[in-house]
């Protein structure tokens, strides 16, 4: 099996040139200004657009159990959705399992989640639910079995103390997996949230004025330091929202501190005013959407350098779902967007057609960074020989808008309904093989593979 | 003449309020939770509405010859747009003169220009085109002639070495004078210049190319330590369209030196995307466009209290003079934009109504701050009783479109058509008198008065 | 009873000249160029020194009971050192009392230990080591009494939790207190002690090794956090002893937000390698000193103003204590350094004499701004007719070397033993009666006064 | 010949052993945790010492005719003070020639001054005095010849204009040579010097006064800018003394440009208060000593890395030429330290044994970065197999007052007279040969070598 692309400009991280490329047996073979095929193969003309790695999206969560609701997506029509988005590899957050539960029960149970469903390659993040001897002693084990990240919330069910976070992130960082956070203050979350409810105040743009920038931010110092105390233990910082966090992250990076930083296309294109809207149940997500001088500092992050990762945290509940659950209180309703299928578009135009990115930087954001430090870098996150064939083709010269019936997830709407980007999807390979084709799904269910992990190594990230 | 304003929320840089507002023979008298008329007097609902303090414009250039060509808007055309956008008031930047000449001719040009012509109220900056003892010697005069402020040039025809610079900053500084800046390093320019010509490179792309943002910077920096060396001289910087000079100019604000910022809406909202597209011809302008990035920098001073100043470097020539000039060659094309109309409402629309700045900062940067920095506060600028009648009524739940041909300046295109904003210009007065009402002009040549300035003192911008 | 200071350099906060200053009945009555009285007074010749407000130390601990041992300072032999050093006015801060007691309980305590003893003005903080109704309602009765500030915990016996921390920032605000913090973190503190004392690490370097920068920063970010999101809530952070604590500060205040610092002479001049000296024992106080490279950075917020106030936190636990108790051990050895007397002279001399701060600058650092601060302005931290007499006099062509057997406290050494300084203190004058003379103490115990202090008001700090 | 180095520490910029070190014909032979040799050698013992590569002092100014005066330490005198300092290699900047000469006839004055005197490997830097076809097309042959960086000034005699530093930039940065700057603005120089001449004021203080910080920083600004807009030439300022410079230059780096930045011991540890000394004159210098804030900051910057180099600036004019040339007048006296022999041991007291850098940091300071940016490494600059057996033992238990009498440069002063440090400089090894031994000099004139340079390479300063 073979696939030549022809006469586009190939994209990774760290050069860009007008070339062609091959693919054989779902690698890539060769890349040279003009190839000429001595064996039969296919020829997709790629002239005037961008080759690129396929997308990495670190941060999903498939049918995820948050003790509110299910999400509705589940590892078919989220890695469907992902693949016509241009995304090949997608790492899932696994959900909390059972009351002190064993790390390997939730493995097994996404394991069996994942397993002839997935349409491209996939892995997990494990999560630290609780912390005791057995479960640190279970860590290693987790990475050897390819699980080299794990996931600590400090709200919600299963919230960590500063001494718990401690403990985790020295064991994480000593077994060769880095540590991920979901960073908001729980103390101000519950507060907040139970004067609001007290006072009536129940409306969906509560959700966000009980979460609020600084509620993030503190949670962020505090993880830099408590990471920088536990030997310097390496940390990533998901769904990065607001400026005040990204102004501390700075900090630490310029101490040369082992941190890295996610942000989402929602943080940076959406804003409060959604809160607003009639429909603004369709925009409850945590952290919240912030308004637009966040918006701002976060694509500054995006153009200097600072943020290192674009995920999705892509978690679909429907409007059926979130009108049900929630009965007209912000509290019930279940957190989270879909968005897997929106990702390299959104940031392509607005980040590179922009101006304010080039598309190597592009490529470092949406694929080769993450690759890298969740270990697995070099198959994914380049175009080079020996990589896997994993591509994405985009075309700079369309326009698209972004209509939830064209999309290929399971939610009933997009919050993205409407917008419009400079650019279009026009192809997406996996292991060499066309599973996207202009506005067509031509994957199919189980094709997708576990990618086992390596451990996490201080020169991933770079 | 009596004029009752009801039901708004007034809005001043330092507070909001639901409050009725009375003017009386062109002066605010009353703000109160409610008045009720003792005498006959127009009222106006403005229920929904923000009631502002009318924008002080102190960036235009009406009537100017800069050598290539004379700006198409002259002081009627130029002001008659200013009202249409709620501005009431126009400090206009006076050309070149003859070489040599001194101030006062080019002050009796432009008392020349205006006369009879003002629509608004409006006031000079002079220009210090060349230093010698008569120059130095006449700036008191000039001063106590009500022109408080005058503008140096680092390029173009008459710019000022160092060490005039250094002669300038300190004289006008004695004299009770802010220094205002065009800051660009002249050499890089003709170097670049050059080089383009000579390689052919004549498209409008280039004319940005040869003027790049560190050619801006680097004109800010060397002003910013030549002022502080001059007996640390108040300095004010025009059309700010960088990042990089932001950062310069926040280390001078941090080190307590008396500095202020102006940007325009162009920076903050057209980028050099435009020098691709067909009309790139429309935007030359100086300091041209530059990249998305340094749009969401000067945003984030925006937002947090780094830019002091929204004005607009209103200078229009034609796209009938523009393609005649130029010949095809960016370096023939007059520079400037129209936009002395559009001032308010995208600023209201993409800075209130987007969450970045509050109604009351959206006062201080459109009016209250120009008022105060240029002395023309406390007459304008606010809305409190003794202040002149000068008021803009805007609503937020409209929605307007910007077409050239619902704008009332001499232009034959708007950089703007076709952009969509948040909210509408609903009326503008100007000593309380009606002079744009719900897209009609309602005022008249000549009502505009000359205003004598009060000297610069260190506290006016405080 | 009159006073004449002449031929001095007069300095305040935002002025210097070279006047005669004028007490009457202990009130501050004249200062002009050159005063000859009508009727007879005392006439100090102050030519070739400067004559400033007496010091305010708003950070000592006499006469506390830390659990592990009682300071060995009372408000007699505290004071009396105070006073030798210049200061005329101390705020100290009261210990925990039993669990459970009422806020009132410890004012009381204070009261009876301050009463018939100190030798200058006195007030006390409070402190919040527990949270309950009632304590809450107790809160605004303190104020009215006249303790309009209180301190936190973060760490030792009575650390509060987030939620416990929010609620008494949102009601010491209303009720017109600043809310102080000791900002360490206990878990990080916690869990080093426990694994250093494991491996028989016991020395006094591990105490410092203990309480690392990052444990302090973590917990100042925090409260930033926390405090902005208590209503805005002012905040004083004391003791300030790192760059990183320094760089999240002037975060806070580049948003505006109501944050002041507070930092000590040990944290600017002393370091580390204190840790390393034979007799290192002395030096174990938290935070613990930092290395060189933290003293730096204070000065830069010393120099440009980022730091409000410079206090002691003095302390006293005399070397016989030290040894006893700690039994070789440093988490047995009880914390805090003698300083009082010092406080002046070394930040005149390392501060004004090098050239880091004028002083004017040094005024406000060591007396203005703190009394504004904490409620005791304009009686205290001027020297402006209708203010009391309290008067330091320093001489800045003499030198000093700090020798425990000149000073007047109860310790049984100085860690400043040996040190250099350029001037030195001549003069103290507390409402007019000099009090300190050439080395002579000369005052009295007793004759301070409590101070009733005034509600915290936004404006104080400016 | 073979020199055996046991028990030492062994620092690299890199790393840090316990290591013996093996020298073998001059050349490091072996590393190794201990090394027995085969054959016979001498051996030194450094046990309790750090073992370092010898010093690299890239700012030194021997034989120079400044137009005032001739410095009075010659490529002897001068390098045997080096030697006996711990330094072993050293790059002169050459002065200016006469008007309009050829790059080459500097070139060869120098190696003339240099052969036959220089005790350890020497090279010069260019200097652009003027700009002309003939020059630029001459800098390829000056790189070619191993005169890989230049030298331009933007005061004094030969200063250049903005548009001549473009041309310079492009053309060296093309011919591979590393730019480096002299910055301080004429204009401001000559302004203020001509005012302080005309009030009379004369004094030494007004030579510092007559270039103050910002007359430094408006230079760096604009070499930085004037930089990047030469194709991004890499650049190099030289004895930088102020914070603000140090500010713009962060900036710089932030966006990663090829700047980088060189301070002296001078601007770290002394400051302007010796320009109130009776030995005022001992002092003048360009730039002058700034106040102890601006140490700060530029301790700041050598401990977080934002420095690259420290140099000394070394040029000697002895008391006896500055009274008899400057007559009484700042502006008449030639500008300069010695310093060359304190370099290392400054550093080392101040630097490493005060906790603010790390022996690996100081060894990248004084040796490993200077030797990579100006093309002597890999030879230059580490302890490595292959590398010159050039070697600096300190020990860091001694203690060392300097004292002019002790050392062995020409002048007839010591600026650092009385200076205690923490270490001793115990020998210097140049090719496997003992050229300094406790405080005896033990080499010889001549045995220096001229050192061909590399051309540039972006990656040497890495």
């Amino acid at each position: 099996m073979r696939v030549l692309i022809k006469n586009g400009t190939v994209v990774n991280a760290d050069r860009k040139a007008k070339q062609d490329l091959l693919i054989e047996n779902g690698i890539v073979r060769e890349l040279a200004d003009s190839i000429n095929p001595e064996l039969p193969c296919d020829i997709i003309d790629a002239e005037g657009c961008y080759v690129m790695p396929g997308g990495v999206d670190v941060h999903t969560h498939f049918n995820i159990d948050t003790g509110l609701a299910r999400s509705c997506d589940d590892f078919f029509t989220g890695t469907r959705a992902a693949a016509c988005g241009g995304t090949t590899t997608i790492i899932d957050h696994m959900g909390f399992g059972p009351a002190g539960c064993r790390l390997h029960h939730q493995l097994e149970v996404y394991h069996g989640y994942a397993a002839h469903k997935a349409v491209i390659d996939y892995s997990f993040h494990g999560v630290i639910q609780h912390i005791n001897h057995a479960i640190l002693d279970e860590i290693p084990m987790m990475v050897e079995a390819g699980i080299s990240s794990f996931k600590l919330y400090l709200t919600y069910q299963y919230k960590l103390s500063d001494d718990e976070v401690l403990q985790a992130l020295r064991h994480l960082s000593k077994a060769g997996a880095l540590t991920t956070v979901h960073p908001e203050n729980d103390a101000v979350i519950a507060r907040k949230r139970v004067e609001f409810l007290a006072a009536g105040k129940t409306a969906p743009r509560y959700h966000a004025l009980s979460r609020p920038a600084e509620c993030e931010a503190e949670a962020i110092a505090r993880m830099i330091n408590l990471a920088q105390l536990s030997d310097n233990a390496p940390l990533y910082i998901v769904h990065l929202s607001n400026a005040l966090g990204l102004d501390y992250l700075r900090l630490a990076k310029a101490r040369h501190q082992p941190v890295w930083i996610e942000t989402c296309p929602q943080y940076l294109l959406l804003d409060e005013r959604c809160y607003e809207r009639e429909d603004a149940l369709k925009f409850i997500l945590s952290p919240p959407l912030r308004n637009a001088s966040n918006n701002d500092a976060l694509w500054g992050g995006i153009s200097d350098g600072a943020i290192d990762v674009v995920a999705t945290d892509h978690c679909t509940f429907s409007m059926a779902q979130r009108q049900q659950l929630s009965g007209g209180s912000f509290n019930r309703c279940p957190n989270g967007l879909p968005g897997v299928e929106n990702r390299l578009l959104l940031l392509f135009s607005h980040g590179v057609m922009s101006g304010r990115i080039t598309p190597e930087r592009f490529v470092a954001l949406t694929s080769a960074t993450p690759a890298k430090l969740f270990g697995v870098w070099p198959h994914k996150g380049q175009l080079a020989p020996g990589a896997d064939g994993d591509v994405v083709i985009i075309d700079p010269r369309k326009t698209t808008t972004i209509l939830h019936e064209e999309l290929h997830d399971n939610a009933d709407y997009s919050p993205w309904e409407g917008f419009q980007c400079q650019g279009a999807i026009r192809q997406t390979l996996s292991h060499g093989r066309v599973i996207f084709n202009d506005g067509q799904f031509t994957g199919s269910a189980g094709q997708g593979h576990f990618l086992r992990r390596k451990p996490f190594s201080p020169f991933n990230g770079k």
